[in-house]
């Protein structure tokens, strides 16, 4: 899927920059400025790492310039108070959409940092997108709002990288094993000797079970109840009793 | 589910009010500092929409200030050239990790904008939340990931309401408590002397995050250690001494 972020009419240079650096975090690199409305539009200065993307972004007078060789156009939208004439896709939905339409080439339009995509433009597109916000405070920054969509565009294309790596979880016999050695322990060192070994061993069993011991807390535990045990045990006396 | 944004250093306060704008959109409003680089922290030229979060906001001169009461810390990260202590939780799963956790006071921490948190603020996380960026190009602006974080919780929340009850989880200062109370057995124990305390208390430290403990497994473990230290303390004898 080949992805191009158009900026409609942005006002603020600072703003395309920052838009660029959050497309290149999600691996886009497609941006196109129609109408900038400053003719300094490249801004490298908030493009941290992404100054190339800007340097090779087009600018163009007119939307057909920019999306016409594009299957499917978006228009971004805080939707309210709109006529809406187009069907809405939420951007937590995006992926069902897109997957559904099949496009290939897919352009996401954004509006001016003041007042949006007017109406001249939202007739162009063939579906409204639109990331869900609290009614109180649904102005998003055009950066953030680049940015959001990217994250989401790339959450659908494909998981980028690998999967974080956990810890081996302990498998039963060692919890159990962990179990006895603080019964050896306790019974060492006479704790609570008026409850019964099976209560404390239950109690302790439960705690192990829940906390999702890796093989090396196992280990690290073992460790712990061997010193303690051996500096509990009195030399060259004989062994305690206990229930 | 109760969210804590919790901005780590940050260095311009332009980005704390960037981030208060996107947490503000997705219907967040508990915002943290630690230790702001600027004293002037409190910018709210960009956080458009959001001013009355930011002037709310508090700082704190340290952690335990900021996540002491919360059951769940996250720290943000890059994750590359890290050594990994803790689990991974990429941003795209994070409804899934926190479902399974079952925490209703959650704390997301975000480094400084040039260099992340520092693994002593890593240390004190029970998981590091990633977002999966572009290999390139993988360092997001702060006030971004921020707004990426608050964009992926708004939509797994609506999924959280309806969850199992489980056992309350542990907040963030019982955890320390516990590190502390395990260290003075070891100290009056001698145990593993040669090892400097720090090592022993982050190794005990990363086992006490991942056990997911319950408030009741902190007093058991209270109980334990107070008993085992009684146990220990030769009676009319001079303190021992320890690293």
């Amino acid at each position: 899927m080949k992805v191009r972020i158009v900026l409609v009419r942005p006002r603020n240079p600072l703003n395309i920059g920052a838009a660029a650096r959050g497309m290149a975090n999600f691996g886009f690199d497609d941006l196109v400025v129609v109408k900038p409305f400053e003719p300094v539009w490249r801004e490298t200065t908030s493009a941290v790492g992404a100054e190339k993307l800007v340097l090779a972004a087009r600018a163009t007078e007119n939307l057909s310039d920019a999306v016409g060789d594009f299957q499917l156009v978006l228009g971004t939208t805080a939707v309210r108070g709109r006529d809406l004439q187009r069907p809405v896709v939420r951007s937590t939905e995006l992926g069902d959409f897109l997957k559904e339409r099949g496009a290939d080439r897919v352009a996401i339009l954004f509006g001016n940092e003041k007042s949006g995509l007017s109406n001249a433009y939202l007739e162009k597109c063939h579906a409204y997108l639109t990331v869900p916000t609290s009614a109180e405070q649904p102005s998003m920054n055009l950066s953030h709002a680049v940015t959001v969509v990217c994250y989401e565009l790339s959450r659908v294309r494909a998981d980028l990288g690998a999967r974080g790596k956990t810890m081996a979880p302990a498998d039963a016999a060692s919890v159990e094993q962990l179990v006895s050695h603080a019964m050896d322990l306790f019974k060492a060192a006479g704790y609570l000797t008026f409850i019964p070994a099976r209560k404390k061993a239950e109690k302790i069993r439960r705690s192990f079970l829940n906390w999702r011991l890796g093989a090396s807390d196992v280990r690290l535990l073992h460790g712990i109840f061997r010193y303690l045990g051996h500096k509990m045990a009195p030399p060259r006396e004989k062994p305690r009793t206990d229930n």
